[in-house]
């Protein structure tokens, strides 16, 4: 038989499990929920145990694994296999995640931040169709990524390599909580969309029934100001063209930057899909140079939920 | 006797050539016309000669080389080793430069774009400390640049990575020559810089020599400019301090998405030094958020014009 490798997202509410083979096909997948108690002590214990138990129920031993790999939220030092600062883990203080985990299980353990692990899912067997330059964007409560050039993901002197959601898009846009001004992040998170709309709500006199909404103080999500612009809401299309003209932006320097063969659009947001994906294309062909333009490709995420547990197992490949 | 590396920095009025140690020591250096004649048909050949002359001379074989390196202007197909659209070589056709060097020589041979092979250059001998990622802006006639980042050359599905000069830093901008608007190239090269000053001087209206030169017709040149702004010209300080804006702009995104140990600044307009340096990171501080602008620092090269033929030589050493 051949030797397996086991996948896991460590998320703030649960951790996702699955077993796969070398060539990234999901054979098992499980899940648990997370235990935040007690600064999270529990979270890797159970994790191991989990583990453990699936082996033993499926008759499997750990010499069956070439290996785990596992995304987490928080600071990752890769090389140490430790975790900080994982605040919706409760992890403040440093996990010796790696050492715990090998331990427990006698399975050899890489981890990675869980935007970048995601974004290596999309690379290996989604959207990035395993090309050595591929750029992951995730549109959710934040705005996270990951990228991957000249085969490599990229940490960065100090692992905050990727983190495309606090490119500056305005000099003088919205503050930010990581204390400048201007992130993508602030324009075009689930909650950016919100206040960009709120923002341009003010000076938009037509008739919209998005515009009715905000002024009537009522409750309005990122969903709801898609769906409204996909309906022709004419301040809902405003909105989004918007989002999308700051989304081009950071992506049509991504492409200059990097010239990667795909820049993947995943998360919550894009949920909008083509309507979301073709607008942003729109403003990534006007932000690139010819080379670039006609070489690097805006495309939708393939794998969904599934990108984490995935991207994670790949990290254990080095173990092969 | 170890064996030692050439590299060759090709440009449209001088070859460069340098023999040195795998350790990136310069043990001799000289350099040749480049005679661009008749579609640049004599540029390989003469090459070669001056090679095979200089061995002869210090009786040397082609055995007491790893290989040979080379920077080239133009479109390089490193894989092949082949160079296209080099127009201040007269190279419109396809040259097989890496075929006829190894064949006129019998050493093994490497090439790789002038921008990227400085950008090796200062990343393993200057500035750069040899560290896993670092990024190269050269501010000269145009603004180009090299990425280093996880250990390799960027250069992006179609070679068009870190093509830093054409980053979009206004998306009103000024037209580039590349078709879109805004360009970090068309606001910091030597002829941008004087352009932000004619922009900016039709709404400047106070006292300064360089207003007065700029409204007189008379040339100025981006020298000018800086040395106007290190003796206090208000207007000059103004023009400075626009053109550090735009390159803290994209240094500060290209931290927020690459994390390097340092950004480097060389080519001509970094002449200016420190008082170029100093208010780019300013900038550069304003638009990275935290652990970005604590861990990347903005440089000045270190090599000068020895970049090219030690980044070239570099490349030899995947032969070694």
């Amino acid at each position: 038989m051949d030797k397996k490798i086991i996948g896991i997202d460590l998320g703030g509410t649960t951790a996702k499990f699955a077993i796969l083979t070398p060539e990234g096909e999901i054979q098992q997948k499980w899940s648990i929920d997370t235990n935040i108690l007690d600064d999270g002590k529990h979270i890797v214990p159970e994790i191991i145990e989990s583990i453990n138990h699936r082996l033993n129920l499926y008759n499997m031993k750990a010499e069956d694994f070439i290996g785990i790999g596992m995304g987490t939220p928080g600071s990752v030092d890769s090389e140490a296999g430790t975790v900080i600062g994982a605040y919706n883990l409760n992890w403040t203080e440093v996990q010796f995640v790696k050492k715990l985990i090998e331990a427990g299980t006698g399975i050899k353990f890489a981890i990675d931040n869980d935007a970048n692990v995601a974004a290596l899912g999309e690379r290996w067997k989604g959207a990035g169709e395993n090309d050595p330059d591929v750029v992951f964007v995730t549109l959710g409560t934040g705005v996270g990524g990951g990228i991957v050039a000249g085969g490599n993901l990229i940490h960065g002197v100090s692992g905050a390599g990727g983190e495309i959601g606090h490119i500056t898009v305005d000099p003088e846009g919205f503050e930010c909580t990581c204390g400048k001004r201007g992130c993508l992040e602030t324009v075009s998170s689930a909650t950016g969309v919100v206040r960009l709309g709120r923002f341009l709500a003010e000076e938009y006199a037509g008739d919209s029934k998005l515009k009715a909404m905000l002024d009537n103080g009522e409750e309005v999500t990122s969903k709801d100001i898609f769906e409204m612009a996909q309906e022709d809401d004419p301040f809902a299309l405003m909105v989004v063209d918007r989002v999308c003209f700051y989304l081009g932006l950071a992506c049509g320097n991504l492409g200059n930057t990097l010239n990667p063969s795909s820049i993947v659009l995943g998360g919550g947001v894009s949920a909008a899909g083509e309507f979301l994906r073709s607008r942003v294309e729109k403003y990534f062909k006007e932000f690139t140079f010819p080379q670039v333009r006609e070489s690097t490709k805006i495309k939708l995420a393939e794998l969904g939920n599934e990108a984490g547990v995935i991207g994670a197992a790949s990290l254990a490949l080095k173990f092969a």
